[in-house]
Formats: structure tokens, C-alpha cells, sequence
């Protein structure tokens, strides 16, 4: 009947980070197929105030991988953002995904009651306990990001369902 | 240093609901300042396969209430999906963040390692266990349709940011 911090976090980011790099591999076809060259993809938006699919993954990736070591305790490691093409991102999702797995879920679970820093903009901090950065930060942050990333590729008319968002979800069907 | 399922689902929802709502207030704000007829953003989608505004939010209404009953243990009020005006939106959505506030937090905890079962499409059924299903299924779900509601809404020009998105999270700032 154990609930922990780590259950919410480290599978549910690397389910997340899996299935957007099938949706960018999706994608890369698609494009393949049309040939429609794929950095037009990778500069899409929504609106042009919005950050474009390229910055929408990168931001995923940090997401996940800043908040995690942050509730480890740990230090992150600092990535470049110069991903350039589909198979760039896709090696940056694995990399953070090999990343999640070196964190100890058990500092993970022990940071719910201690206090989290973190940048807010370039000069800002935000403060929040453990428990509340994960539910009600870095979460809606990952899922906003990965479902814009979504959003865009549907947009642009990949195929692609809720079933590619949801990825490798341990669910029974009948 | 407890980490239980009730606070990742119950106050999670209330305060994307009413970031939601709070997000539709201003569209309508935005429509009569430039005499828009409210119903085209209500229509608006971001893919002609894409479900439009109105029904996102209704989704996300369903996912709170259906995800946080069945891990409670009880059974959800059925809502008729019948809104046809941003104010009958907001209704649903304040008469959804009530009803979550009649369940009981500890049968919520008490869910973890019960298997649920739910609905998937008209005649298939999923099966979770309790912990699971709000990690992999309910949160997912819950946070797609409430991104996709506000990046139609940002599609359509309306002047709204991250943090609205985020809402009343419990957050210091330095």
C-alpha cells in the first residue's frame, strides 16, 4: 500500500521521454514518406509566441531530468540544447532517460518535506517542498511540454494517436 | 516525509481545473474586447482529428472526477457533456472541483495495490492497479486535455503565459 515519491517521477518520465522519441521517429517517416524535409517539423509551433518542437522536446528533457536530480539532491548535468535534427533529439531523450536510471529513487522518495531551489527565468528563484515541486511543478511542466510536442506533430498531420502519447504504459486490456 | 496518492490526485486536479477556468475567463474576456463570438473558440481545434475546445475541457472534467472516484472507490455523478458556453464550462468545471472535494482522501490512499477497472472506448476495458493508473493513465490523461485546451486557446491569440497554465501552485518566489 506504499506510495512513493520515486514511482511518480523516475518511471513516469522515462514512459513519457520513450513515447515521445517513438512519436519523433514516427515523425522522421512521415516526413520521409512526403518528402517534406524534417526541419520543418522541428520549427513548428502553435502560435508564434510558443516555443518550436525542437526547444518543446529539449525542455522535456530538462524537466525531467533537472527535477528528478534536484529531489535526488544530486547535481544535474548541463546539456547543450544544439539538437539540430530528429535523430539529435531522439539521443538526447536516451541520454536522459540513461541519465534517470543512475538516480537512487530512495533520495527521491526521503525530499518530500525538504526544501527545493530552483531557477524561475534568469533571475528568479522559486522555493517549494519536495512533494509539492513534483505534483505541482515539475509534472504539469513535463506533461505541457510533451504535449505540445504532441500537439505540434498532430498539427502538422502525423499520424500518430493517444495511445503514441500514453506510450508503454503497464495496463491489462480486455 | 509521507508521500501519499490522494495528494498527488485530489489537489492537482483542483488547481488545474481552476487554472482552466481561470484560463477560459480571460478567452472570454479577449472575445468581447475584439467581438469574437465566443462558440469560435469553443469550436477551435489544433487538427481537423483533434477534439475541439468544448469537449477538452469536458474530458478533462471526466478525468478528474471518473480517475479520483474509482481510486476512492466509489462511483463518479455522470455529467452530460452539454456545454455550449464558456460560463457553462466554468459551471461544470467548479461543480467538478466540489464534487472531488466530497471524497474521502484516505480510501484514495488506501488504493494503491487494488486493481481498477475502466472503460477504454465503447466496449474494451483497462486494467490498472490503483497506483498505476493514476501514474500512468489518469495524470497523463488529465494533463493532455488540460495543455491541448490552453495551447488552442493560445493558437487563437489569446494573451495567456505558462503560469496561468500552472495556476495557484504553492510557490515562494525570490
Amino acid at each position: 500500500m506504499s506510495f512513493v515519491m520515486s514511482q511518480a517521477s523516475l518511471p513516469v518520465f522515462e514512459i513519457g521521454l520513450n513515447a515521445l522519441s517513438a512519436v519523433l521517429e514516427k515523425a522522421e517517416a512521415h516526413a520521409a514518406a512526403k518528402k517534406i524535409d524534417p526541419s520543418v517539423l522541428l520549427n513548428s509551433r502553435l502560435s508564434p509566441d510558443m516555443f518550436a518542437l525542437t526547444r518543446q522536446v529539449q525542455i522535456a528533457s530538462d524537466q525531467a531530468k533537472n527535477g528528478s536530480a534536484r529531489l535526488a539532491g544530486v547535481e544535474a548535468p548541463h546539456y547543450e540544447d544544439n539538437e539540430t535534427t530528429i535523430d539529435q533529439l531522439k539521443a538526447r531523450i536516451a541520454k536522459t532517460v540513461a541519465y534517470l536510471k543512475t538516480l537512487d529513487p530512495k533520495q527521491i522518495d526521503a525530499s518530500a518535506d525538504r526544501e527545493i531551489t530552483f531557477p524561475l527565468g534568469p533571475t528568479n528563484k522559486g522555493h517549494m517542498k519536495g512533494d509539492d515541486y513534483l505534483n505541482h511543478f515539475v509534472l504539469p511542466n513535463f506533461y505541457f511540454h510533451i504535449t505540445v510536442a504532441y500537439a505540434i506533430l498532430r498539427h502538422c498531420g502525423i499520424d500518430i494517436g493517444k495511445r503514441d502519447f500514453l506510450g508503454g504504459i503497464p495496463i491489462k486490456m480486455t
